[in-house]
């Protein structure tokens, strides 16, 4: 029997070269596993019309991870394979954490002057599932004067509460064992008010972690006035989306940028993608940086239950990172070997 | 005859310190104005329960313009002050440009490393009166398992297409002629289309303006790595909220922040005000800092048409600011008075 079974969508651009460098590595730390490719992304959107067929879905359903590279390709209308693929894979399979770790690590510079590495160690833990994203809305009287179009925010008690219980969960493992809650309650009063009464509530069943809120405006500021005020932050769908990569600059880009769609309870696969994108530009060449890759592929083994793997590998990565002269150039499957032998 | 009517309107904290000092430099470049006080904030609500009285509200209409301090207080709740003064003055009177500078002064310093005075210089235009901010929404089978809540995005062509014909109105002006909308049009696909479409729309009578689109999340992040790459941004009610507190924060803090509330008709009088808060810590010392009040009231003077008043307003906060020892004790009223002087 494999120890994991894990499908691998690499996508497009340099998303296969950098999953290439992730399944590397996990097989330095994780021997046995079986992997599935499945060719998805522009090419097969391009060759069929499809995005996500049924068929794969439900084989990709019998997988314990999914580890993906990127999604996306100017050839195709914006949208589609966003909401065909990453969105569908988010809510078919009730992703509802969506777990972006930011950390300002030795060898990478903060556009912030005088922050230093170490001091910013957050981690957002966005929910996946609901809000602005779950796409209802529409449009009437289209291309005339009297053209309205809505979008809707959808927020269940079961959806935000289970959500922030998990980030609460994760607070109480960290060692400043603080949470803020990132919303616009004075604004947008009824979702406001359901996020902040679910909030209180799971706070009481923590009282080792500490709390705090802040309108969305206010904490977009302070991750660039003070992002080292923040531990661990929990915020909607949207909100999640803009805070992860405001985190992302201020940590120095999206180099270093892992994420993880998780369900939790492992009934669904989880994906496990860096936050980049497939840069059509140097697609090909062989120089993508794959750290971002390799430290979702360590947010996957910790998903497994691969605590001390997954340390292992967050490790090795960041002591690739700090290894590197400034400027040098960079071979994404030499920066692969390189962190898959020191393991 | 007075040469115009402003409704003042100090409000909470520090509102009024920093509201008297705009009107001093007002009189000095533009004597003859007549102006109307009203007590509104949080002792009104503490005494009366009311936020905006109607009385009150139909006087207000009577003026050209509204200076207005700030609103807000520990002692009421979040979102009462907001929604019945702020909110409702966009609303009510109409208020869809809200208008937002953004600019790296000589004399104040950027969190960003490496990036020098004058180097970001940029106006978000947001829209004021649509959005997540109609209020739209509700909540059903409250503190149960089963609760819902919602909120309703609500864009009308109409409502879309006059601010991004300001924004371009306005960049044609500027040196770079260049506006980028900013939206989520790869998950909010109805309302970004709306959005698209009208952008292109408008775009098309301004051939000289050239144009760019980008996704809230990469704007986001864009503000921090590379806040000189934009001139006009255009761009929805909460997507301008975030990203504007983003630009203010790039740009030193709130201490430089001017904004309007517009009506560009004037059928309504339009709202200047200071992003900053009330910061009741510091109020009654007379050390808060009145430059974004008083660039506030620039921007007021810009409105009624007194183009020369204000840029010469403008320019002398700017030396006043460029003037100061760093870390050095200020007074509210000789900020105002070295200003009101200057002019
Ligand atoms: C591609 C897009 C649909 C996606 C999102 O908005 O969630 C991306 O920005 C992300 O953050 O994963
Ligand atoms: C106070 C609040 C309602 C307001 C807003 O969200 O617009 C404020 O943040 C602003 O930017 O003027």
């Amino acid at each position: 029997m494999s120890v994991a079974r894990i499908a691998v969508v690499g996508g497009d651009g340099i998303g296969t070269e950098v999953t290439a460098q992730a399944r590397k590595v996990i097989d330095a730390v994780l021997p046995g596993v079986d992997y599935n490719e499945y060719d998805l992304g522009a090419r097969l959107y391009h060759r069929t019309g499809e995005v996500l067929p049924q068929p794969v879905q439900d084989e990709l359903a019998g997988h314990d991870a999914i580890l993906l590279g990127a999604i996306g390709d100017p050839s195709v209308p914006p949208g589609i394979l966003e909401r065909g693929l990453l969105l569908r894979l988010r809510f078919d399979f009730d992703q509802y954490v969506n777990l972006r770790p930011s950390k300002l690590w030795p060898g990478t510079t903060s556009p912030l002057s005088g922050v230093k590495a170490g001091e910013i160690d957050m981690v957002v833990v966005r929910e996946g599932t609901e809000g602005l994203y779950v796409g209802a809305g529409g449009v009437l009287h289209k291309n005339t004067p009297a053209e309205i179009a809505t979008e809707e925010s959808l927020n269940t008690r079961h959806g935000v509460e289970r959500v922030i219980r998990d980030a609460f969960a994760r607070a109480q493992r960290r060692d400043r064992r603080h949470v803020t809650l990132v919303h616009k309650t004075n604004v947008l009063a009824h979702a406001g008010n359901l996020w902040s009464r679910a909030f209180a509530a799971v706070a009481a069943e923590f009282p080792e972690v500490t709390t705090e809120y802040q309108h969305i405006d206010a904490a977009s500021m302070f991750m660039v006035s003070n992002p080292q005020r923040f531990d661990v932050v929990v915020t909607d769908n949207l909100f999640g989306d803009i805070l992860t990569d405001i985190a992302a600059a201020v940590t120095g880009g999206i180099g270093m940028a892992a994420s993880g769609s998780v369900n939790p309870e492992r009934k669904y696969p989880s994906t496990f993608e860096p936050v980049h994108g497939s840069a059509p530009d140097i697609a090909g060449k062989g120089i993508a940086d794959p750290a971002a890759a390799i430290l979702s592929a360590a947010l996957l083994l910790e998903h497994l239950g691969k605590l001390d793997e997954a340390r292992r590998v967050t490790e090795a990565v960041a002591a690739e990172v700090a290894s590197r002269a400034p400027g040098a150039p960079l071979r994404t499957a030499e920066v692969g070997d390189r962190v898959a032998s020191a393991l």
